[in-house]
């Protein structure tokens, strides 16, 4: 596992379950993964990659970070890589990934790469005087993206040197996410379309499945595998999606690994993101993707108590909500850090969503 | 966490999940708990347990062998212990655990402790010519328990230092195992009532909640919660019962840790058993214990594959079973050796058992 995040350490249970050993390579020792036996290193540097991925059967990742000419070494080396530098290339880079995606003929915002302030300009002209532009790469949870009306107000982007591209600012009910997993030898599985709630870019809670969303789950499921067997993603892929005022779906991002938005999968699947990820990336048979519970909630625990005193605000959220599953990732409280989230479940959707909500409050 | 066995292991998601950060005093480097951060020491060493225990916040435990001057001397030191050494002592030793739940006017087996040949043989004249020999101290799954028709059948433990005990055979219709939690501060939670299906003296399956129980289901919650508020146990208490044929109950054996007939929590409960008992040795309010399927079915995985090839029999299982949960203790096949389990749950009994067996079948 190179990355040493969240998303690593919640593959740690999945891997203890099924009798995989996991090593990482995190960033800093105080990683929220360094729970497992790990390695610190940069995962930029061609020697500290390989000397570590010498030493296992599959390398996989928790971010899509690693630059290509690290990955392509890995796999000159023999070295068995999932998913691999050619599905990475789309969920590291969004003009890529919006290239693509338009060949197979995806519904994904009207876009364009975007290098000077005059085509800027002309994008916005065609667009109804507003877009969003984004770095081609490095942006997540809101960052490298921001709403642009006019070419002026992005002269700093375009003066950097981070390809851009714009896209349509798309008005849509909400937005959505779909998960599916894919073994190297082929099988794939789809997880429920999620509903996906952002607050300032940031997740914010997940409804699984998405209320209401009738046939556009087809429509997602189809998309989603679609582009993992057409991309060669091997592992978990998440497609986050914009459901449009008139009912369709458009693709917003890409992420080839474990997401946010599948976190209520490790109480509410029958086979959690986490686990499937494993499975996928060890070409093990894929695992069932049912609900256990006909609503599931996920609230993410943003930023954490003011006074800094985690531990309290445990015993808080533990006594004032017995249903839920509170997940802490062994980080320290910071403004606006995701340091945990809490999943509740039911047969009635108002009160799990109460649970959650009551339960990740007790951070605050 | 004294001992680096597969209960340990289990304790390390749910140490991930809470944030709650997890030491194993492990009997070997090669443990199945080893996947945590861990030392390797004998835990009947009061320098090594000490050493062990002065760099923690608590000190519990995944079986019940720490010498009693061990664990009092930890006492002794300031440090907390739970469960304490008193309540561990009725687990610990037979005959200590009869008198004390005797005491409680509890329903136990008619016992006596026997130190000659002559008081065996009355026992078992006055109790039908048969009775159930056990040693005190050290006995588990099935070993240190015998049959025993004749005095003279047992003069190779009666000629041995072990403390003996014998009970009458008592004629059950079925075992039940009930399982509380308890913290520090005295609150108490409930698990459902399981049925434990035993071969040759090992756990094969357990049934969550165990079938048609009625009203043994209640009596069975307070002989247990009894127990452990009255033997101030902390932490989980494992009560194995007889269902004798006159649909009653007899206590049969306790275990002050998380227990095989507890396994199937993991899935089938709101709170599994592991989380449950760090929660109550931490002092953290306990969790909701209902059941998360109408049925859920445990089937351990004994032995494993003739041929030692755990890897194949992994995906032959996986692939055999999408829905089944499928648990690997990262121990090398042996016969008769605990080395997994596999989880199922869902709304049909016959159903889940089916697909348990079949999920287990695939590691034989």
């Amino acid at each position: 596992m190179i990355g040493g995040g969240q998303l690593a350490r919640m593959m740690v249970p999945a891997a203890v379950k099924l009798g995989l050993d996991i090593e990482v390579l995190a960033e800093t020792a105080d990683g929220s993964a360094t729970i497992a036996p790990h390695t610190v290193g940069d995962y930029r540097d061609l020697d500290t990659v390989l000397g570590f991925a010498r030493g296992v059967d599959v390398v996989t990742f928790d971010h899509e970070h690693v630059p290509q000419p690290v990955l392509r070494a890995l796999v000159d080396a023999g070295i068995a890589v999932h998913p691999g530098p050619e599905a990475l290339l789309a969920a590291q880079d969004k003009i890529e990934m919006r290239r693509r995606l338009g060949a197979l003929g995806l519904p994904i915002p009207d876009w364009a790469p975007v290098g000077s302030a005059a085509e800027l300009a002309a994008f916005l002209a065609e667009h109804g005087g507003v877009g969003v532009l984004k770095t081609a790469r490095g942006g997540y949870d809101g960052k490298g993206v921001r709403v642009v009306r006019d070419a002026a107000e992005a002269a700093d982007w375009l003066a950097g040197d981070v390809p851009l591209l714009v896209e349509e600012a798309v008005r849509f009910r909400r937005e959505l996410a779909q998960q599916v997993a894919r073994r190297p030898s082929g099988g794939l599985v789809v997880y429920p379309l999620v509903e996906s709630v952002q607050r300032d870019g940031v997740c914010a809670e997940v409804i699984s499945p998405a209320p209401g969303a009738g046939g556009v789950a087809q429509a997602a499921a189809h998309v989603a595998s679609t582009i993992a067997t057409e991309l060669g993603v091997v592992g978990m892929l998440a497609v986050e999606l914009f459901e449009t005022q008139d009912g369709g779906i458009l693709v917003n991002e890409l992420a080839m690994r474990p997401h946010n938005s599948g976190h209520w999968s490790i109480e509410g699947a029958v086979t959690s993101q986490f686990e499937q990820h494993l499975r996928a990336v060890a070409d093990l048979p894929l695992g069932a993707t049912e609900l256990r519970d006909p609503w599931t909630v996920m609230v993410n625990v943003l930023g954490g108590p003011a006074d800094g005193d985690l531990d309290r605000a445990r015993v808080a959220a533990l006594a004032a909500q017995p249903t839920a599953a509170v997940h802490l990732y062994g980080k320290s409280p910071r403004p606006g850090r995701k340091i945990g989230h809490v999943t509740t479940g039911g047969p009635d959707l108002d009160d799990a969503v109460y649970r959650a909500r009551a339960a990740a409050a007790a951070f605050d």
